[in-house]
């Protein structure tokens, strides 16, 4: 009997009977992860010590989200997202040098096959919406300006919706365009100023979201993904500082070295000069990419 | 500009920023529990530093075993109890005074209805498997029988499969019954000798066990809930100390005071008065029932 005496659970001992079952995985890498996932979800359970009906509780919820994933739709993204492990992990993945702008999340929205555009395009198609002038540099961490950059934007429009969340309603690629820098690495085009939106919230992570008195909205934001030979790619956003819930994103994307300044601006002879009608928001904004890594690493 | 600082997430305060959102929680309980989910979580990722990807094959994992549940398969269940989860809520949820029967997971298979049967029924309806007799006494913990308790029995046949699992090829109700003592507080009922039997392990459970280099397997059992007036219902198992899997339960649920003697007998007097026709099984399990809590507390 002494054999069988070792390695029974307790509430003791739980978390060493558990790990100690992974000592024949084949990966040594999923060895170490689930080691710490145990190890984690066996200190929570002690911490908060769940009744049968909580525990219970938690599989019911986790199955909601697991039912309410479809080709369309990733529920534990969002809850992965709402719990701020999404940026976790992206701020992991993108520690920067000095210098270097910062990363946030990428978000559902992006779209693979945005149409590359002249410098200067205004990407919103369908005139609606206060016009917005965005400008700036990309440079590297030396302050030289990076030639050949490519920077893919998207954002929504002013009621808040991407052009995928509205087919028929914005045109195809409406607020989107791809973007390549000159010799002096300046980018610049016209859209109109985006506004804040919620994030699906008729969901299970919508009613968590509700229970714990939280809004589902992210403050209105522009999407960018840049990249150039020998630097790191980045994805980001920029803010408007001004935005109702700059400092309670629902995802908690925001940065403060990602807000820019969002200009209203009433020159008329600016206006003329870039088609606008009227006053317009001017929005400038400087890029710098952080060299490419050696090795492989964190990629 | 100020108010702007405060709250941005940063790898440093990701804790803070995240848990500070949940102020305007309705309910006091709900907060406190996400409080720990959310700083559990994030001392998880920091500890794992897990890449884009690594992050992305949880969620799909997460994804697939939300999918894989439906009215007859709970695959978050499973991943409770491989983890080790469901026995350490048990374990918190059942903590007894000295001298008292422990107490283990209920598993998936007890059936609310099962028939009120004679002391000494035989509950195999199918005659299939070695013979076996269980008896014993039901205790409290001053040692005094307790008349009256029901003793609610379930087990897997001699192949692993408990009736509901072989509907059409077991009897209905086979290896099922309820039992209550008498005045001295004794128990004995036929059976056949249990086998072990593997969890369900065809899907992102089982793909995730045999990763790890984990079997599925449960060594062999017998479920009891027992209830008695004054006292707190026992949900518990007795095990086979000999089953090869009895040191390595996919789901932790061997306590060592669990295992019973299964005693290979050779008693043709015995065996007569069994009804049985050779050899047989003799198993002796008393129970301790731990006195009803006062209050309400952890139920």
């Amino acid at each position: 009997m002494q054999a069988h005496e070792r390695g029974f659970f307790t509430e003791e001992n739980s978390v060493e009977v558990v790990t100690g079952r992974n000592i024949n995985a084949k990966d040594a890498r999923l060895r170490a992860v689930m080691d710490v996932i145990i190890r984690k979800l066996h200190e929570a359970v002690k911490e908060i010590e769940p009744t049968q009906d909580e525990w219970f509780q938690a599989i019911q919820f986790l199955t909601a989200v697991g039912h309410k994933c479809d080709d369309w739709r990733q529920e534990f993204i969002l809850l992965s997202d709402v719990l701020g492990v999404s940026m976790l992990v992206d701020a992991i993945n993108n520690r920067k040098p000095s210098g270097a702008s910062e990363s946030t999340v990428l978000g559902p929205f992006h779209v693979a096959d945005a149409p590359e555009l002249p410098m200067g395009a205004n990407i919103c198609l369908d005139q609606k919406g206060e016009d917005m002038v965005i400008h700036g540099h990309i440079r590297d961490v030396d302050g030289r300006p990076i030639a050949g950059a490519t920077l893919d934007v998207w954002q929504a429009n002013d009621e808040g919706f991407y052009d995928v969340q509205q087919k028929g309603i914005q045109p195809d690629f409406n607020l989107r365009g791809l973007f390549r820098t000159g010799p002096d690495g300046s980018y610049w085009f016209r859209a109109v100023k985006p506004k804040y939106y919620p994030i699906p919230h008729d969901g299970p992570v919508g009613q968590l979201l509700a229970a714990l008195g939280r809004h589902p909205n992210r403050p209105a934001h522009l999407h960018f993904i840049l990249r150039a030979d020998g630097c790191q790619p980045l994805i980001t956003h920029i803010f408007d500082p001004d935005d109702p819930y700059i400092s309670s994103d629902a995802v908690f994307g925001v940065k403060k070295s990602l807000l820019a300044n969002f200009k209203r601006t009433n020159d008329p002879e600016r206006a003329y000069e870039l088609g606008f009608g009227g006053e317009f928001w001017d929005v400038e904004y400087d890029f710098v990419l952080a060299p490419a890594r050696a090795g492989k690493g964190l990629a």
